[in-house]
């Protein structure tokens, strides 16, 4: 467990659930120098709390990434209420922060080890001309996308595979075998295609991967029959560009069997 | 006509269809000491074809109001295509305004004048904390609405009647009646309301009045059966609070019978 996992001493532990827009801040993961939720998230309980308090999250989404359903949690001695720690937080954090949800849970919960699902989503915006409605939230293509023939890469990908060939070069996971339950194609409005992405856990880069990947076959760079050969490579080079980051919203984290107390 | 109408000289007349993010814009209307929709259209306009060009709008939407099809027009000399004049401006305009649609319309055209109908979407975030996602495009409530109660005041605000109870105090426009068509309420995702008004024409601060007043109809400070007795009234004293401009995007224009050349 690495010092970024540590949720601290104390006796009582609670878990919150953070929405964020991630345009502007370094991601997830506390840093020396970009303002980060988790930095923001520590400075703001530490404040609220009157006592130094780290937090443990879900997901380290990347910088620029965003989430309506991350998971944190802390460690703490004190007895403030849920609603006042909920309350108290989104007084204090920023406005691309807040917090939804506070829950006690129990001693043995760990936001990321306890995790057994994520759903991730990802925007693209199919359109000849950039959207101001959409620029911070999907990923502007020019060109038709061929749906069906994403829709087949997609079913392809879905599965419990070695995933070696969709995570990103830094990736230091120790094994690169995950499960992909399921990738949902759907048109929330004219001209947004959402890739709807959920498994029990995702490598480094791995959803802007896949979405990267899809484009590839939307726009003929790839052929949906490709993606066996690309997953059974293990080879990182086969497969799709990585999708930008401000498509990308962290929707929810799955936990089963957790006892909330 | 003001000088703000004015679309200047030239023999074409090219109509833009402008999408824009208001939020830290000082609204539609050229000003001195803001920067403004019609500003940063106007100086982008005039560098693309090099010759000074003003331009004319639809709606004169306030500071932080959103456009996703607001309409403009520019005469000119130039024989710039029309493709050229869209993606022109695309790349000098700022990240939170972008044109997409340039057509050639018929001299008599005006984008003011010539409409025959303007719909716009008000959109109303209902839970307990506040929420980055939206916290650009809609008002946040912390407590339940009444929606069947909204529905019946939405009700008897259709039709055509004098709305002087319902606009601005430095409305400076002649005559006060209006047609309202159409104004729905629907849910696009939890937690979401979106009230879409449409009509002839609108006053200052017209729909964000509408907006203001269901929203204390749903929240019980008046009641849905009050709403003919105000209109009646004239007064704007006695309708609901003027809602914030975040919230309001003038989503079309339509026009009738206007010549498309």
């Amino acid at each position: 467990m690495s010092d970024d996992d540590d949720t601290g001493g104390g006796r009582r532990q609670v878990r919150l659930t953070v929405e964020y827009d991630g345009t502007g801040l370094g991601g997830w993961q506390r840093q020396l120098n970009a303002p980060t939720v988790q930095g923001h998230l520590e400075a703001a309980l530490s404040q609220l709390l009157a006592t130094p308090t780290t937090v443990a999250g879900a997901s380290r989404t990347d910088a620029g990434v965003h989430a309506l359903g991350q998971v944190a949690s802390f460690r703490t001695d004190r007895t403030t209420p849920l609603q006042g720690i909920r309350r108290g937080l989104n007084t204090l954090l920023p406005p691309q922060i807040a917090i939804t949800e506070a829950l006690d849970v129990d001693d043995r919960f760990h936001p990321r080890f306890s995790a057994t699902g994520k759903h991730y989503r990802y925007l693209i915006l199919c359109r000849p001309d950039r959207s101001p409605r959409w620029a911070r939230w999907a990923w502007h293509r020019r060109g038709p996308l061929d749906r069906d023939a994403m829709a087949a890469a997609a079913a392809a990908l879905v599965g419990e595979h070695d995933y070696a060939a969709f995570r990103a070069a830094g990736c230091t996971a120790r094994t690169t075998r995950r499960r992909i339950d399921a990738i949902e194609l759907s048109s929330p409005e004219p001209g947004l295609l959402a890739v709807d992405v959920q498994g029990n856990a995702f490598l480094r880069n791995m959803v802007r991967i896949i979405a990267g990947t899809l484009v590839d076959v939307g726009e003929g760079r790839l052929a949906a029959t490709q993606v066996a050969e690309i997953i059974e490579s293990l080879d990182r080079n086969r497969a799709g560009q990585t999708a930008p980051a401000q498509g990308l919203t962290l929707v929810a984290v799955r936990y089963d069997g957790t006892r909330v107390s």
